[in-house]
């Protein structure tokens, strides 16, 4: 970015309800910290192209990664992407079907990643990545090894072009429409977590760790 | 597509862990029919862009809405998009971080979308939305006014170019990991859904009709 921090580049300005919008680092990471999944869009030869992906982040960095097989990570390096982030909180239910909405949090960020290629920085990376999507796996699991680590792509990108967006609360009908006799009102949503699946092939005498019990969203 | 229907276009071609995909209508509807966002990418002038948005299905038409001062749908229209959706059924864990995967369903759309410029079209595929993020909710509902019609921009989108993509089951690990006394296994994820709350603005004696109070995904 040519401009300073504090002014948020044209491209990632939000134009509908920009009153939704926030440019805030703090809020960026905090929604990127809680989602899971990033869709990330880039442009193939053959157009755009969104994938869903696993992500970790580092204060003002967003690591991605993932097989040197992958489309993505192939063309995406030293390429334009597009990285949403959406955690869906609730369906609005309004009095016309016009002014249903959803309660939400997400952030788009867009700029250019770039192939992390020194080992302590992917290693790092890789272990970021895992903790993001389960706090504590990384102490419970055995270190990387060498060739897992050479084996695996890892592209990064800054954070410094993103904006959040975030819809809380009641839907806003029309005036006329507060009249009529139809329910309206919010069902939150959130992740439900099931009971631990342990793999049958697991060695007798293994409980299943706190970061898996205590796993939430 | 210029080719035929049973044979997958090479650009919707699934290259990483092909034996994951299935091109089958059937299996891309299911997913579509279960999955509520879509992150809907376009090629804008400044990059790529992905949006999260509902959408309705109609048998083998995939509808998108929005205002027309919306971004997306402004520069979407006779423009490749990439339609993903994506829904994640749980979290799989390995012995070693490396091996780490979620499972999860999700379909990767590819095509051009057309603007429904029928009034009856708009008004069904309005309908197709609403009643596919809750079911019921158009029967439950005032109909649209004409003027709420006119005012809302709508896509269509052939789904004659779509894969899926379904990961189920435990975690693969490398043979020589199998011995360690790590906890492997899966994690079940799925939507939560808390209890209703009433807009306060509701008219009194209205009870909450049970399209919302059975909602479920």
């Amino acid at each position: 970015m040519t401009k300073d921090d504090s002014s948020p580049s044209d491209r990632i300005t939000v134009r509908r309800m920009p009153d939704r919008a926030s440019y805030d680092p703090d809020t960026v990471a905090s929604i990127l910290d809680e989602g899971l999944l990033a869709h990330v869009g880039l442009v193939a030869a053959e157009g755009p192209v969104v994938i869903p992906m696993i992500y970790g982040r580092d204060d003002q960095t967003l690591y991605l990664h993932g097989s040197p097989a992958s489309r993505l990570l192939r063309e995406g390096r030293d390429t334009q992407l597009c990285v949403t982030v959406s955690i869906l909180d609730g369906l609005v239910v309004a009095r016309s079907l016009m002014h249903h909405s959803m309660n939400y949090r997400s952030v788009v960020l867009m700029g250019r990643a770039s192939l992390v290629e020194d080992f302590d920085e992917k290693s790092r990376a890789l272990d970021l990545i895992s903790d993001h999507v389960i706090p504590g796996r990384v102490a419970g699991t055995r270190p990387h090894l060498e060739k897992e680590v050479k084996g695996t792509l890892v592209l990064s990108m800054p954070l410094n072009e993103a904006s959040s967006k975030v819809r809380t609360g009641q839907p806003i009908d029309d005036d006329e429409d507060y009249s009529l006799d139809t329910w309206a009102g919010v069902l939150p949503l959130g992740i439900a977590v099931g009971e631990p699946i342990p793999d049958p092939l697991l060695k007798d005498g293994i409980s299943t760790p706190e970061h898996i019990t205590q796993w939430s969203r």
